[in-house]
Parts: structure tokens; sequence; C-alpha cells
């Protein structure tokens, strides 16, 4: 006797209930790329250790110290209901140059938590003061895991003495660890200019969506730089990497990015060539580490690429490129293998940016898809389904209506993501 | 010997495996309502018929005839791809009280199809006007299915002859079940205002977003009515009606909302209390249709109303309620049963609305989740778990700023989401 679509159905639903009561192991993302090798930084130290926030047998509390001489810019996100840690980093953005400190714990995100959360944070802040004597005025926290939960900050502050007793210039992959929260691996990027080095690390996998740093990043230089400078670079870069990622259009409230120069290392960077090498250096560092939260988005297996072209302004090209990467039809087809231009067509067409249906030419990968307002009548369907099987995916639209230009970076929506989701808290 | 979780999700794997190579049976919506008794509409005649377009062994093809003094209103899709029927039905939109004929055929939406789908608009009106005698100035089309492939409309010109010796008053569902694609039930809805009968019906399932009326919906009604005043009333319940429902965020290029008014019973509506009785009757139809739309959202369960109160204005408190129904976190959280408002904060907090945290107020059904910044003191998790078992949930978010407001529907984001889209096409 054959089974019935509705047998099949009903096995696998026994098998789902049964895996549900299992205990649940880490699985690395199909995409996850190593660690590397993360060099010392001069005048930054690190630690990381467990204070029991949520998790158990892991580490969740990391902090970073940065010398004397060293200044901190920092971009954050905008949501109007961020989080306490998020706008007390907000207040202290300044040219100092006094010692500072980092403080982030992971399994809570002090977001949503009233008067309570501020008093977290300043309980936090006082604490880590009296173990390393930094300023407080000069102490970054972050905390990053579920919503609306007051943050057990006792469990914190018991731990800040240790870990200042711990800090060492070579504990970043261990500090990077200990802020994941969905994070299926920790995320490092390192680049060179010139003497100079930039290092740093990320967490971020769900409620990603680019309205700002969309995640937590640290990123630790040993470059002179004055700190106005800093701040516009990483502005600036901050729109091309982490706000054009998205994995699930949603914005965290906690985003927070830091980029510290400790001042030690070479002429100091102000114009010209040394600027020129230096902002390269750290856009590659800050990208590298956008497209590896893209790479450990939720469910994700498949990494791809939005490029607009020819839109009527850059702005448009960007709108455009979200409104694809964005589109649960387009992520879901791409997680089906399946060459479907006709949705990234409704994508730009839902955008509200400026579109001419018959100008639009899309390339998935080199291969010509669409022009003129519909299909190429060069494209073969087996063209377009065998360049999808293939685990970095290129998606161009080319307006035909100006010079504008956007890369906006995404991956597939999977039944991993929903599975991920819909029993994150409980 | 016990199953590890990957031996377990092996069987799984199979299984799937397994179910892909049997032939796919309808899975009526667990959220499905019945198909109402459609009461004929004097002036109205319907006809269905198998054009074979894409699909096999089903209708795809309907007409709808109007006799000489009705009128014809509509909104259609804001989408830049719109297609080529929807650019013919704008073009045509005028107080002619002309014989009137609907077209509409499912398998092929005839969008991105450039010259070649305007030219098979004009094949479509050709071969329906010379079928039944209409002028192909009053010939309404509107094509649903698959975006960017040239339209068989051969196939369909076949049939119109067949199909205008069929018309009949009685065959509303007939033409109802002849334009589904991904739906799962039939779409219809019925009310009355005094002697005037209002009836129609909806399809749409996907691709579905509140930026006009997403997805193809068809109304009739007896009433004398000028055409100017209907389409007024037409668009402004559009807005709170079609254009508060969200299944996935992405707006079709296809969508078409058409009332057909017969002029046929009672004194002309124009005002008072008749224009006020007639436009209840008219929103009761449409918000009946809109919610059956999402009541057969692509893999819902749940069936959420999203209501917005205290912002600064009805467009902030439509903004938000937009940003909670679109959010996937929202909506997994949904699928999953799990109260998590923390999720619901963070889409106010996205939304680019004015929010201030420490004056929101959540509800879950009765249930206080949070106020004043914080979970509610008297909150208990158990009470919300309780509270999202049900299968119809309403959201209420009250922003304690003005007296804007605005409800949205949505449904949950499921496993059976990306089932249907991962593999759509293929």
């Amino acid at each position: 006797m054959t089974r019935t679509a509705d047998d099949i159905r009903a096995e696998i639903a026994a098998l789902e209930a049964e895996l549900a009561t299992l205990p649940k192991t880490p699985v690395v993302a199909p995409l996850a790329v190593p660690f590397p090798d993360l060099p010392e930084i001069e005048g930054v130290r690190f630690a990381a250790g467990s204070a029991g926030v949520k998790y158990k047998n892991r580490t969740d509390v990391m902090i970073a110290e940065l010398a004397e001489g060293s200044v901190v810019a920092g971009t954050f996100t905008r949501s109007a209901t961020r989080s306490a840690p998020v706008r007390d980093c907000q207040a202290k953005m300044s040219d100092s140059t006094a010692p500072a400190l980092i403080v982030v714990n992971s399994g809570n995100s002090n977001a949503f938590t009233g008067g309570k959360g501020e008093r977290s944070v300043a309980e936090i802040c006082a604490a880590a003061s009296a173990a390393t004597g930094i300023d407080a005025a000069r102490i970054f926290t972050a905390s990053t895991g579920v919503i609306g939960e007051p943050l057990p900050h006792d469990r914190i502050t018991a731990i800040l003495g240790d870990l200042a007793g711990e800090l060492a210039p070579g504990n970043a992959e261990a500090a990077a660890r200990a802020i994941m929260t969905t994070d299926t691996f920790p995320k490092g990027a390192v680049a060179k200019a010139g003497d100079v080095t930039i290092a740093g690390f990320a967490k971020g996998s769900g409620m990603i969506a680019p309205d700002m740093a969309t995640m937590l990043v640290y990123i630790f230089t040993d470059a002179k730089i004055a700190q106005p400078l800093l701040q516009k670079l990483v502005s600036e870069i901050c729109d091309r990497s982490f706000n054009a990622i998205t994995v699930d259009s949603d914005t965290s409230t906690s985003d927070t990015l830091l980029v510290a120069a400790t001042n030690r290392t070479g002429a100091e960077v102000t114009e010209g060539a040394a600027l020129a090498a230096f902002g390269k250096a750290l856009e590659e560092v800050m990208l590298n580490l956008a497209h590896q939260v893209v790479r450990d988005g939720e469910g994700a297996t498949k990494f791809v690429a939005v490029n607009v072209t020819g839109a009527a302004s850059d702005a448009d090209a960007r709108t455009i490129a979200l409104a694809i990467a964005n589109s649960p039809l387009v992520k879901t087809a791409i997680a089906g293998e399946d060459p479907n231009w006709g949705r990234v067509v409704m994508a730009v067409g839902k955008s509200g940016a400026e579109a001419d249906r018959d100008r639009l030419t899309i390339h998935f990968g080199d291969v010509l898809v669409a022009e003129n307002g519909e299909v190429s009548p060069d494209y073969r369907e087996e063209q377009g389904a065998e360049y999808m099987k293939g685990e970095e995916l290129d998606i161009t639209v080319d307006l035909g209506l100006g010079a504008g230009r956007y890369t906006a970076w995404t991956c597939d929506l999977t039944h991993g993501y929903i599975t991920i989701n819909a029993d994150y808290r409980s």
C-alpha cells in the first residue's frame, strides 16, 4: 500500500515533535567563514567571562580596554525604541582621549526595560569604573539578546573585577565569542594600511535591517587619527556596509558600531594618500564583517549581492536594491534556486523609486535574463536555473535612467529562519 | 539505541523528498471560510471556462457582463512595473454607462511582457468585443499568475465565444473559482443597504501588501449611483480595507479592484442617510473580502488584527501598524504562539513614526502586556502564552501621543509560506 501525502506529512510532524524534545545542538551556518588570526592592537586589551545572564556553560560578557590616547567613534540604531545602553553610548560620544572601556553582555538586550534599564547601565558603568579605574563617562556598554526583560546586571557586575584582572591583548576571539546570540560562528576581520592595523569583530544574525549598524560591531586600530575625522569616515562607510545589509528587514533596538583608534602607529592620518589608504582598509574590515553577518543570517543558505545601476539617483538605487533584498518572495525564490526574475521586477515596481519597465535590464550573474521590458530572447530557463544553484549569487538590475548605483547584500529566506524565530524565546 | 537529532533530521529530509514526488493535493487553509450564497445582481451575468493558460483540469477564465446603464469604478496597483492589463484598465476608467465586460484569466499575469503584453490585451479585447458586441473601450481585462512569461492569449480568445453563450446571473461562484491562483478557497461576500444588494468576490493569497488593491476583486451592486461618487467611495474605503492588509509586504504588479453599479434599484444614492447606508454596506463587503485574502495568506494559521491608537496622526498610526504587520520577527513569533511583545516594540521603533518608549501600552487581546516603557507589573507570561494559542488575535499598541489610529490585518509567517514560495514556479 502506498502512503498518501497526508500520511507522510503526519510522519514528518511526529518526527518534528520528537526533534523538539531533544536538546538543541549548535549547527554552524553553511556559509560560515573561519575566524581570522586577529593581530594584537597596541593599546587594546580584552577579557571574556561567564556571568550566566541567560545562557549556561558559555561566556556572555566581554570587556575591551582602550589605553590613554585612544579616540572612539560610533554609529547606532535609529530605532525610536532603542535600548538604554545605546542611549548611554550616544551621550558619551566625544573627542576625549582618556582611557576607555567597552562592556558588552549577551543574553538580554536591556531594551524596553524602562527606568530599570537606565539604572542597570549606571550600575554596570560604576562597577566597571571601580574595577578598572576608568572614568564612568568613558565606559561604553551594550547588551544583546531578548527584549523587554529586566537585565540581571548584578550577575555582570559580580565578574567585572575578575575580568579586569584577565585583560590581555590576545583575547579578541574570546571576546567575539562572548557576544554571540543566535550567531552560529564568531565574526572577525583584519586589514592593514601601511604600518597601521585595523582589526574587529561583530555579532549579528537576525533582526538585521539596514537602518544603522544593525548589530554589535567593535573595530580597533592603532592608527593616529583625530576623533572627528574617524567619526566622519565611520559614518560614511557605514552607509555602504552595515547599512547595506539585510537579513529580515527588522531593525534591532541595540545596534552599536564602535571604532576605536589607539593613536600608536605612524604619522597622523589627516588627508591625501594616507587617509585614502586608511579609509580603504577600514572599509575592507567593515564590509567583511557586514558580509559575515549576512552569511550567518538566520537560516541562510545563499549569500546574495543585489547590484542596482543606472538609477535616477544613488538614493533611488538604494531604495530599489533594498526592496529586492527585503522581498520575501525574492528571498524564497532564491531559497528554492528558482531564477524567478519576475519577482525581481515586482520588487522594483513596489519600491516607489523611479523605474521604466521598458528600460530595465536584469542579470543573474553573467546571464542576461530580461531587457527592454520583457524576457531576453536569448535567455533559456536552464541557464538561470543552473546559476541559482551557486552559494554566492549576484543579481544586477540596470534601470537605464541615470548614473545612480548601490549594492545591498542579503540572504535567502528558508525554513531555517522560521524554525529559529518561531521558537526563539520559549 | 536513541536516535540523534541528526538522524531525525535525515529522516525528515527523506520524507520531504518523497513528498515532493507526489502529485500536489490542494489543501484548504485552516482559516478558510465558506463561500456565501451570492444573490443575483440585476444587470450582471457571469461565465467561466477552461482555456488551459497554464493549469490543467480547472477553469481559468471568467467573464462578467454589465448591462447598459452600469458604471464602473476601480483602484489599481501603484507598482511602477504594473501589468499591461492594469495600464489598459486605468486608461478606460470613465463615467460611461455603456454595456461593459470584465475578462480575467489566471495562470499568467501578463506583467513585464513588453509590447507583447499590450498586444495580448488588445487581442483579448477585440475577441471579447466580437463575441459580445460590447465596445472594446468598455472591456476591462486582468491577468493573474506568473510574471514575465508571454500570455498565450489565443487560448483565451478561442473560448470567449462559448463563454458569451453561457453568461448567466447565477455563475458568480464559478467566476470566483476561475481566477484563483495560490488561493486555497474562493472568496465571496454580500451585504444589503435597504433594497440595494452588493456582492463580490476576490482572489489573493501571496504578493499581498498594502499599496493598493493588492489582488483581484470584483464587486457588483444594483444600486443607482453616479460613477464619480462611486469612485470616491471605493477609493476611500480601499484605504482602510484592501490597503490595510498584508501577507508578505510584496506588492503585486496586477492588483485590480473593480466595483460596478448596474443602476437598477431604488432611488439614486447621492447623499445623507442613503449614502451612509450604501457606504457602510460597501465597506462591509470590501472588508470581508480583504479579511478573506489574509485568511488565505500563504501558509497562514493565525488571523491577526494590529490596532494602533494614540498615535501623533492617522498616518503615523498606519506606518506603525504596517511595520508590526510586516515584521518577519513578529509574524514568526505569532506562528510559534510566542507572546513576544519585545518584537512588537522593535517594530514600533523601526517604523520611523513618532514614538515614546515610556508612553507605549501594548495589549494582546485583553491582556495588558507592557506599559510605561516596560513590562506590566501584573503581566504573567502564561497569560500571553494562553492568548496566543487562539486562531484570531488582536495586538493593540497605544502610543499615548495623540488621536491617530489605524488597524491593519496580517497573518503569521510559517513554514507553509516558505514551502509554497520556494517552489511556486518550477
